[in-house]
């Protein structure tokens, strides 16, 4: 049997002038592309191009709805009700839509963004208020979270298709949730052991938590990041050592010849 | 033979806590309703909501894109490029077409909002630019345009189904533009001449200029206001005098019985 | 010795073609306005026309400031830093500033607004980065916080006066903070019996909380709602019964006869 | 007698996670800064920053207000009103002031933005309107528009101290007006062509307009870019040229010894 993983990356953040990231550099290297929606980054014509970039690249599409906030990136939690979730996931992931069916694309997935993510990784309310927005704007659609989220529960049980998402360079709690980025430890700075942590997830399905007790992971897609020379050369030494193992790299709403 | 018009209105221009307009008066009188799309006016909530009225009272739906100025409601002219305003099309007429679609609904229109409108209807590249995005989203929705404007026009080159627009309460140049708020003379106060104009446009597809030379106009739809008691009393006058006149109201994209 | 009171309200919430309020009636009952200041509500011309209606009335004049978030209306909680809380307080208390002083007025206070007021009531780091950047603009601002809140703790510890409020129509908890609306009993719906309780708060320092304890609390202004007709009858109510108390009804900032 | 002459660039233009120009390295080369206020660019952090940065380089700071535009960073023109204009420029210059008391500085400066810039140099009513706010929140502020222009005439006319600008790098009309960077010859690529016409404007008061006419003109303060490296050298050089000629660089506010 031939192992099979998605990495995904947040593009489509400029906003009128301002500029963010290394989409054409990042594109080549990736399968699946979150692209901004306009609430906490991407203008509508930046939409328009990321998503003709990644058509062009061959990588799969998916909206990355955030919160209503610029100035905060969409990384401050607002106390948002499970109604305000559902319908400012429905407005941002339908918006993108237009852009992807208008170029001649088709929409293969959503990733909830920043501090959206975070909260509907925790709060089952949210989460299921998100699954219900993505359910009701194309059941088709793949919705992406964090692995073991109440994101991923309520996804699977609105019915929805799924990707488990893991990070190589970040930790994990015994819980199975990542090791808060306050907290001394939660970055795993060494490459060489990002990429460790990351093969065990994909061959184990498990990760060693800070706590010294092996935790189960479903790993589905890899979050990798684009800001900074750094950052691209590691995504490149992730496929690499994929490649190098074997590992096949595609979207997951792809059909890969078995 | 039998006549028939459609009587349109702007609707879902709540903004968070801010209400504004009838909408519940005014969707049993009226056969199409050009619903905010956040912009200008109408936040997720207020589109989703006023979908669903939409829905329930068998009022066709449209989407109605405008230039992003909350404060000025979509009323002042920005000097925006043809490429941003197919964007800010496509992305708006988009994000309604979400709510549409998950309440069960189908788009049957778009109508420009307030300077956008005024702006296609004089300049060309922003009209052909405004149907491109129209028909790339849906080559199905109809185009709602100011009669004999540069967006009708648009409209049809791009092969798009178009619903002349007329006013009953404004006076026409004898180029068929309307007269200018600002002139003296553009509003037909009294509510008894704005019904003859209307029963003539209607008729003859003709109306009297201000310079008092009959001007040729296509009257497919009635644009209608729905702002204070006055307004919704003149919309039932409207329907009252069309209905004694055997005319019948309906929504383009309805298919008549012949 | 003669008892005086301050009786403040929200004002100035307009925002573009959106009204709300009903600032022109409630201005001759109250003596201190807390004018939205663009972030919650409240535009720039908004911001003029209501500082001049306030000065006009004689009406204390005192900036609103609220979270950036107008579809919420600022009373959704945000994650923000203490140094972001000091940036849009210094932010927007100086843009109603320019406004005071252009229309030939003094700015007497400052009240956060919303979700910033309750956030700043409980979290100490917060509040102290409110009264940094009241002080750092004038210190002869006089902050506005829930009596016996971590906003007035830090207004008095920052060298600021301050104006500890007390709300008629709110039970209280035996720690002194407000019952959360949530809770069945946070309204006081009898007017009688808020008036009641308004008296025993400016006649004897102390409240009688929902589990029966005596709880001191100073009562330095009042905070009155002017939304619907119910609202501004109540405000009628309080200023009825203070009169015929022979409490005086005057801003902090005035300077009483003695 | 010493010729001085000013060096203002816009700086401050920032926007939550968004980086935009360079300016710490522009600080020590100039000798006004003009600071963007929060509406078509600039967050409340980035104008305390920029503001305490500015103080550190003893660099003359003034408000930047521009349309409320940021997607279009306030190029876009706006139908807006006179007295809108005038609303918004005292919110911003009033917003931007709070951060210079507060970080103990004095605003010596207002230059309007972009597209704002351009209109109130050609439209009498604005430039009235911006000179009265700008009057009304401070009438020792010195007003920096396009020389020649209906801004600078609208401050004399006020009462206000105006600093009239030129470009180096920019062709000129005959009627004194810059050629439109739309079309040919617009800009003076060549540095040292840039160069000799600056030091024109300086020395005889006049410029060669692209006519063929020279054309009297006031040279109070030059307009500097500081986006890209090249960019950054051209001030360079602008500063050299100045300084090889005895001329000297100062902010028009500070006072010289003569």
């Amino acid at each position: 049997m031939t192992l099979s993983i998605d990495l995904n990356c947040d593009l489509g953040e400029h906003y009128g002038v301002y500029e963010l990231g290394q989409d054409a550099d990042l594109l080549p290297l990736i399968t699946s592309a979150n692209i901004a929606c306009g609430f906490h980054a991407g203008d509508p014509g930046t939409m328009r191009r990321t998503v003709k970039l990644a058509l062009e690249n061959g990588v799969a599409i998916g909206a990355h709805p955030g919160l209503p906030d610029l100035i905060g990136f969409g990384r401050r939690e607002m106390a948002i009700s499970p109604e305000e979730a559902y319908d400012l996931t429905v407005y941002q992931i339908s918006a993108l839509n237009g852009f992807v069916k208008s170029e001649g694309g088709v929409m293969q997935h959503v990733k909830p963004h920043g501090a959206l993510y975070n909260m509907a990784a925790r709060r089952a309310e949210l989460a299921e208020a998100i699954a219900e927005a993505v359910y009701k704007v194309n059941p088709e659609l793949i919705l992406y979270g964090l692995s073991g989220s109440e994101l991923i529960h309520a996804g699977k049980k609105r019915g929805l298709r799924t990707a488990s998402e893991v990070f190589a360079d970040r930790t994990y709690q015994q819980d199975g949730s990542l090791t808060p980025r306050s907290h001394v430890g939660a970055l795993i700075e060494e490459p060489n052991e990002a990429l460790k942590q990351l093969l065990q997830m994909l061959r184990e399905g498990a990760v060693w938590s800070t706590q010294g007790v092996k935790v189960p992971l479903a790993a589905e897609t890899i979050c990798v990041h684009g800001d900074g020379e750094k950052a691209l050369l590691f995504v490149k030494h992730i496929r690499e050592l994929l490649e190098s193992e074997g590992i096949i790299l595609c979207a997951p709403g792809s059909n890969l010849p078995t």
